[in-house]
């Protein structure tokens, strides 16, 4: 892990045990805590030194200008990008008047631990000041996942061998100095200090900043407020100004004392509602947060998640470091989504500013599928919020002369924002990852509330976009020409087999869609004659194949292109697309991610076991793996084929992405989808859960270093458990009364309180493919 | 024409007989003087009104910075752009004290002529200022073919009714304002005044100012001197200060005097000499046109021009607007060339500021070719320069990890300025193009210095990039993948024929070359070897080819792609790259400019007649034209298959480009290919001129609107006339002893003094294929 030695593998927590100041932004990604409305980087509380200070509220971004020296028509013309919002999270401490900082004096001990079943990130210091005063400190501070505005923080303080006096500082701070990675001098203007005041209040021990981003107009508010225990007399003083709000607090310490403060925080934001409403809202939800109290939000936090993970927690036996992880990416996978309500899961949930803050495709192709079986309310939340940029995203549709609705490649508020077009709009397979989202949440849970609402209406738009884009050719063939499927070392090409396949399915759903509720696909002007124009698509989709050798082309004429120069590439090369023309690497055969493999897990039902297994030996020689949403998926169909060291080594590279920093920007954010892609590489690929055509399938398989896999699957409501250990599979049904499934092929009627034990399944031991020379597996440690 | 009863067709000259402002920037354009060093665009004498006030000196550019939005490896970084110099065609006149303007007072009669035999632009005036003063002016004004540095203007002023005080002030002005397109604040701030001072100075009649871009750190200066013809006694008062240099006379102008200045303009830049050289260089280019003297500047042009005319003119009868056209076309392209001496010929020529000043594949591809024929000395110019650059050209191939050259697609001084790498730097043609011109120059003029020198070394290159650019595939193909080809409406394909054809010439000839030359090419490190490997994958090229519909494919993969709906196209949809995303361009069946039906042309050799015929039916239907480089080569191409009169609007449709603006851009400045495409499609259109495997031939047709085509073209030293006219040709040896040649695939040996008249061949009428709907043929007046 990251700095190994100071992260042991605990079962339930990450736990820092000594500071590394080199490491400061990974481990903020790492300790972020978040609800998906509001997300805080775990910072220090003194506020510096940071790696990235970052405060995030789910859709505060700021527009920027997208530069073009060679503009197109359709290029979008404003960019979006994350802003850090008013930080509340700081304390500053003086010690005698020297101020606590831990690259001064002595930093005695300092521990950090994210408590993944208590929710909340704590830290224990001791330091003695430059002048030899001793204080030890305690912090614990939590996201609300019960109070969606709220977060709160105690603090508190212990002077260890004589009386101190001590100051603390409480703030709110608003336009905080980040770095930006802008190379446009414009855009790195505006977001330099992106934040216009409208309101600073402060009185008691109460303060309110309300600001509003220049450009986008979004209003964003944040308030404090405190509870004090002292144990001396103690002197306050408030202040507000347009950037700044702070409690001061003077008191003289005595040994074997501990001072307390309880800073609670209210975060809201609005593109429409008033100022006087949102600082009313602030207000109320930080009264309600004082009137909770500090111990009963720890306790509904606790017991949210005993809820969270009953349903959602994995059992990995014999691999402690993998035990820890998937907990680790289900914790953080969870705070990314649960509260986003309405709002996108941006591909760093609220961790960080990588990738401007954007949501991408791979929240409904990797970060949904966990939460469907685990926790599947904040899935239905995610696609309301693609359903309500559909404005946007048939406007897109309409510019780029298609019909029904383009949804961006990246985004934050449902427009387009990608500056390249071949890594960008050609990306239409985004439309497929919504459509199949929608129909993996409606299969799993049955809820034909949503099914009948926004999910038809998405079913509905991205087919008429796959019907527009695509053609029917001199030979009857359905063709999607000229796009780009998920790996992004290719580009702009033909008949992706990814985006194809994936577009059928999309056809096929909605056409079935409109026809299981026609009265409502009626008002959305869709009726069975137009299904019958999907359904034919569909069934005439041109899927290429290269008979002489065998295998699939991951796009027409792919297998044709000249083979990637494995042996002149240097490591110090990768990853790839930093040290070679995009030129040179869509036009050879190198793929920087899962592409044709992915097709292969998402749509397995669509190739024979034969071809799947000379597609993966061949592609699996030409993946570098340039991106973190490769290893889980090569897991999966590295299991499902039997290569099961193969698939553990993925496993391992997936789970632990972000703990050992292997993509070295973990200081930029967390990688959600790589994060899901533990739970993936588990249970989609050791469990072999499928659900090809509604069916709720498994072909459990447990690699030599595992003892024991166990996970629950929520279906229709119903919760089923599965273990796999000592060469058997058991399904138990712990909520519900009955479930169909199907164990390696054959059905199974599981009924409450009849647990199914069954023999797993033989595999004959293969040789597993090679990598490229030069990406051969990571061994996290 | 442009404003069309303004500019009479007359066979020798363009005349303007009447100033329309609103085609000031156009006509501004067409009456640019230049001598491919220095270039004056055709603005009034008195600075202003004007349409884009530009003076060129050729390879003066400045650096700007490129944005992108979204980076990637090998985007170059800086872009670069003309600057407009230091203007010297300044002459301003004040009529007792009030400034003539041609937008006050009362503009009695105007009129400029720019004459193709004197090789000058007049202007004559009548003027009657607001206060009721009559003037005449007559100004003369030429940019020297036979003293480089040199232009010079004779300025004549007659008052008509009465005594009048005159006030002349002769200028150079650096770092005027002009209109900046630039959106990048940054790079419109870099041109906004792109010239530093570095030397003012005046005395007596001279003036010089010398100046230095600030970030290419290119040196120009710029002189002037006068010579007075007065009736009167004159006063004289010169000035200069940094950006300006100002004589002042004034006399009292009786009428029927002849007051008449002459103004002389020296130019010179560098990028390494200092500023007392130049500025030395100056003052003697000022001496020498001095003692010169304004007659024989006169006598030395036209002299010079009349031995150009007697080469290259070409006689048009039946067709009064082509006839000028052709001759206009030839000026320009002349211009354009003669004295470019090591520098490029850009896109524009030096006649305005369009595609920043770059020069583009359309220099060798169809400017060279007519210059090959007609005034060759000028192309092994415009190849040392080409040949110059190969250090740029090889250092781009290192970093796009290829062998050999890669030469930019756009420049000014060698390195790459595409901001856009699909049409940019995937446009790997333009290297062929090189090669090819190479080659018809070598084969035209039998140069054996140049082509075992620079000559052999652009073989050399260029083959070599094309060996690294391909690979054998598993059937053995040398394929050329993801590359595009000239139709900037497909990018990034794979095969594209014009590209794949071209490459097996490029390197057929390199082969050839290496085994000529073998000393010199062991010197440049290729011998036998590598010779053989060039030749054995100009044997393998693949050449796309759809069996179905019995047609090539512009690229592999085009001819299943979704036809372009021309029916749902308006218009106002054209140009469609204005119109229409690329995103949606590339991936269906519609071209921008001839690609296929030039390889047809250039590589004619490499297809049947009946497949001519096939594919020029098939992309006649879906080429929309929206480059002006397209229908000279239609022009031909239909010319060869027997559809003269598509033939006939096509050659109209290149010769009146320009002069009829047809792409609504001649105010940026002239499409010199597109001129040079008028010679094109009337000698290798209508007169079937090709060099095939080297051997000179001809197919002569005439279409029935004209009733006779007359034109040499220069053949080994020699030079041939060829006449068609009443159903007949006649071959002439106009110099040198004999040549052999082709008639319609029979030989003839033609020798001095023995002409050999043939009759035409029969032509079957045919229905010519129709263009898309909406793009039918332009009728220029």
């Amino acid at each position: 892990m990251i700095g190994h030695s100071a992260f042991p593998a605990e079962p339930w927590c990450l736990r820092e045990t000594s500071l590394d100041l080199s490491m400061l932004a990974q481990t903020e990604s790492l300790f972020s805590l978040s609800n998906g409305h509001l997300g805080l980087r775990g910072n220090l509380d003194e506020g510096e030194p940071n790696g990235l200070s970052g405060t995030y509220v789910n859709s505060v971004f700021e527009e920027r200008p997208l530069p073009y020296a060679e503009a197109g028509y359709g290029d979008p013309e404003s960019g979006q990008t994350v802003v850090n919002v008013t930080n509340g999270k700081i304390i500053r401490l003086l010690v005698d008047d020297e101020p606590f900082d831990v690259r001064y004096g002595r930093l005695l001990m300092h521990e950090r631990v994210l408590d993944l079943r208590a929710g909340v990130l704590r830290r224990t210091a001791e330091w003695q000041s430059p002048a030899g005063r001793r204080v030890r400190i305690r912090s614990t501070r939590l996201v609300s996942l019960t109070q969606r505005a709220v977060a709160a923080i105690r603090y508190e303080l212990e002077v260890i061998d004589r009386p101190v006096r001590i100051v603390l500082q409480s703030e709110l701070v608003a336009n905080e100095d980040v770095p930006t990675q802008e190379i446009d001098p414009r855009a790195a203007a505006v977001l330099r200090h992106p934040l216009e005041s409208e309101q600073h209040d402060a009185s008691g021990t109460r303060a309110v900043l309300i600001h509003r981003t220049r450009r986008s107009g979004l209003r964003i508010a944040a308030g404090m407020d405190h509870v004090l225990a002292a144990p001396a007399d103690v002197e306050l003083a408030i202040e507000a100004t347009p950037d700044l709000a702070r409690l001061g607090l003077i008191t003289e310490a005595q040994p074997g004392e501990v001072l307390s403060v309880v800073k609670l925080l209210a975060y809201g934001r609005s593109s429409v509602r008033s100022r006087p409403a949102l600082n009313d809202q602030i207000c109320g939800a930080l009264a309600a947060a004082r009137a909770t109290g500090w111990d009963d939000l720890l306790t509904e936090q606790r017991t949210w998640l005993d809820g969270f993970w009953e349903d959602a927690d994995v059992l990995v036996e014999g691999d402690d470091a993998v035990q820890q992880a998937v907990r680790v990416a289900l914790f953080h996978v969870l705070q990314a989504a649960v509260r986003a309500e309405g709002r996108p899961i941006p591909a760093k949930g609220l961790t960080g500013t990588g990738y401007d803050g954007h949501a991408f495709w791979d929240t409904e192709t990797f970060v949904l599928p966990v939460l469907t079986y685990t926790a599947p309310a904040p899935v239905a939340d995610a696609l309301r919020w693609r359903h309500a940029t559909l404005p946007a995203a048939r406007a897109r549709a309409r510019q780029l002369g298609l019909a029904g609705a383009a949804f961006p490649w990246r985004t934050i508020d449902g427009r387009a924002a990608s500056a390249y077009w071949p890594a960008g709009t050609a990306a239409f397979h985004i439309n497929a990852g919504v459509a199949t989202a929608t129909v993996g949440y409606v299969e799993a849970t049955g809820d034909e509330d949503f099914a009948c609402r926004e999910g038809l209406e998405l079913l509905i738009e991205t087919a008429r976009l796959w019907r527009s884009l695509g053609h029917v050719d001199g030979e009857g063939w359905f063709r999607i020409d000229g796009v780009t499927g998920p790996d992004e070392y290719s580009a702009v090409a033909d008949n992706n087999v990814y985006t194809n396949l994936m577009a059928q399915a999309n056809l096929r759903a909605a056409a079935a869609a409109v026809l299981r509720w026609r009265e409502r696909a009626a008002e959305l002007g869709a009726d069975a004659d137009e299904a019958q124009s999907w359904a034919d698509a569909a069934e005439a989709m041109f899927i290429p194949y290269d008979e002489r050798l065998g295998v699939h082309e991951q796009s027409e004429g792919f297998t044709k292109h000249e083979p990637w120069d494995f042996e002149a590439t240097r490591d110090a090369d990768y990853p790839l697309l930093l040290h070679f023309p995009y030129f040179q690497l869509y036009r050879k055969q190198v793929v920087k991610q899962a592409d044709l493999v992915l097709a292969m897990h998402l749509r397995g039902d669509a190739f024979t076991t034969a071809q799947k297994t000379r597609n993966f030996d061949y592609y699996e020689r030409i993946t570098v793996r340039d991106s973190s949403l490769s290893a889980c998926t090569q897991a999966v169909l590295a299991a499902e084929l039997g290569y099961l060291d193969l698939a553990y080594a993925y496993l391992r590279e997936a789970a632990l992405m972000d703990l050992d920093d292997l993509e070295q920007n973990t200081r930029d954010g967390l990688h959600l989808a790589s994060l899901a892609g533990a739970w993936i590489a588990l249970v989609m690929g050791f469990g072999g859960l499928r659900t090809h055509g509604g069916v709720l399938s498994f072909t459990p398989r447990l690699p030599s270093p595992l003892s024991r896999l166990h996970f629950n699957v929520r279906w229709h409501g119903a919760r089923l458990g599965v273990n796999i250990t000592g060469g058997r599979v058991s399904y138990e049904l712990l909520d519900g009364s009955s479930v169909r499934l199907r164990h390696e092929g054959e059905s199974i009627e599981l009924i409450a309180g009849a647990d199914v034990t069954l023999p797993l399944a033989d595999i004959e031991p293969r040789l597993a493919p090679l990598q490229p020379r030069g990406r051969g597996l990571a061994r996290p440690s």
